[in-house]
């Protein structure tokens, strides 16, 4: 399989043959508010013209509608008529967007051969993680291939860490750039709660997104990088593709 | 397969070939203090001896650990070396009641070829509802064998109404007593809202339990039945088995 990380929660994701889309926000760099006060969003550009990022694509994942997940910008672009597998809540908004095939996932639902299992997260804590909404990560799993879970906009918490448990994904991504409003914890991993998933994932490749293209997520890359090799996290074990890398992976074990 | 209703939502499920015991409550009659101060619980026998209840048990379900779905009785009297499954929360106390292996299940388990999905339901609406907490239901699927979708202590809401239209279960078994508080509106399903999930799986057979056993559950059997067939559900789609009863099950379709 191959993970094509675009920017943000944006990645294409060819599985099983099949080639995935999820999270796509997609606008020009500086085209929205700032989150935190910092910058303008993106804070990064795209790596490519958005029209060669949804070239070829067969099926679209989004993990919840929060605007950075998904924009304005993939509303346009998007071709209509592309299956696109969301979470209960945002069926209804994601159809009125004008997408002909929109499938809710409550359990699990299997597509050319892929199996979509929905997961739980939790996006923050407290009073920030309610106000954030439901958000929602997916396993994908096939004959013969690795099994993969996309944790989504969670942070570390019990859900993810029994899913982690029970299903020993091969691959697991995370979205680790820790963002965070000036009163709140994080929303999202950040780089102790990334390290502490490879810690629970010992042999599962763990790659990290949702890094430096916003101005609520402080964690960047090579802050991740350092803190994960300080904790004995090899660059074996925890991926951190750069915007537009690809990368070709296989189960460690 | 096999459901013998015991009383509540105390259930014998022959699956697969595999005995399970779903949601223990074995006191005699009139142990407990009543729910909503109309009867001391709960307000019907066993319909045998408790020992025979547990007689053969292979694996048992609990769908939550409020005091009618697991009892001091079931703790005293069940064999703790059986493997026991339930939600994430009730891991932790239901692993302290001396059971010895607890599994809880986040998406999905497999055990002796019998998949075993948690669902979830919502125990009631609103504040009640929040204060009910967490309560799951769980989807039995092994090969050969009718897929059986027990909905646990829910009521008709969009995560159950999912996982029918999604899953097309054979076998669908709700709690139906509309078990409710004074000031509060149904917790489980209530008549309605059982004929709901009937019309909206008219292929399935739909076996109603959680009925007459408890002081704050106002729905009777007649009651269902006769509310039912005026909504043109037949006897042969909605089952209401009584306490002893043993129902040999197949699919409708």
């Amino acid at each position: 399989m191959e993970i094509q990380e675009i920017r943000n929660a944006t990645m294409k994701i060819t599985y099983a043959g099949r080639k995935f889309l999820t999270d796509p926000f997609l606008a020009p760099k500086h085209s929205y508010d700032p989150f935190a006060g910092n910058s303008p969003n993106p804070t990064a550009v795209l790596p490519c013209p958005m029209e060669e990022v949804v070239y070829g694509i067969e099926a679209i994942l989004v993990s919840h509608v929060h605007i950075d997940h998904f924009d304005r910008a993939a509303r346009e672009v998007l071709p209509k008529e592309v299956p696109l597998f969301c979470q209960p809540p945002d069926v209804e908004r994601l159809t009125r967007k004008g997408f002909q095939t929109v499938k809710s996932i409550e359990l699990y639902h299997t597509w050319e051969g892929v199996t979509i299992t929905r997961t739980n997260g939790q996006h923050g804590t407290g009073t920030w993680g309610e106000k954030m909404g439901n958000v929602s990560g997916f396993v994908l799993q096939a004959e013969n291939e690795p099994t993969v879970f996309w944790v989504g906009d969670s942070i570390w918490c019990e859900p993810v860490e029994q899913v982690v448990k029970d299903l020993h994904p091969d691959i697991i991504i995370t979205h680790s750039g820790g963002a965070k409003f000036p009163d709140s914890d994080p929303i999202i991993m950040d780089a102790e709660q990334t390290i502490a998933l490879c810690q629970a994932a010992p042999n599962a490749v763990v790659v990290a997104v949702h890094l430096e293209a916003l101005d609520h997520c402080p964690v960047t890359r090579a802050a991740l990088r350092s803190m994960a090799e300080k904790a004995g996290i090899t660059p074996q074990q925890l991926l951190i593709p750069a915007d537009g890398e690809i990368l070709s992976l296989h189960p460690r074990s």
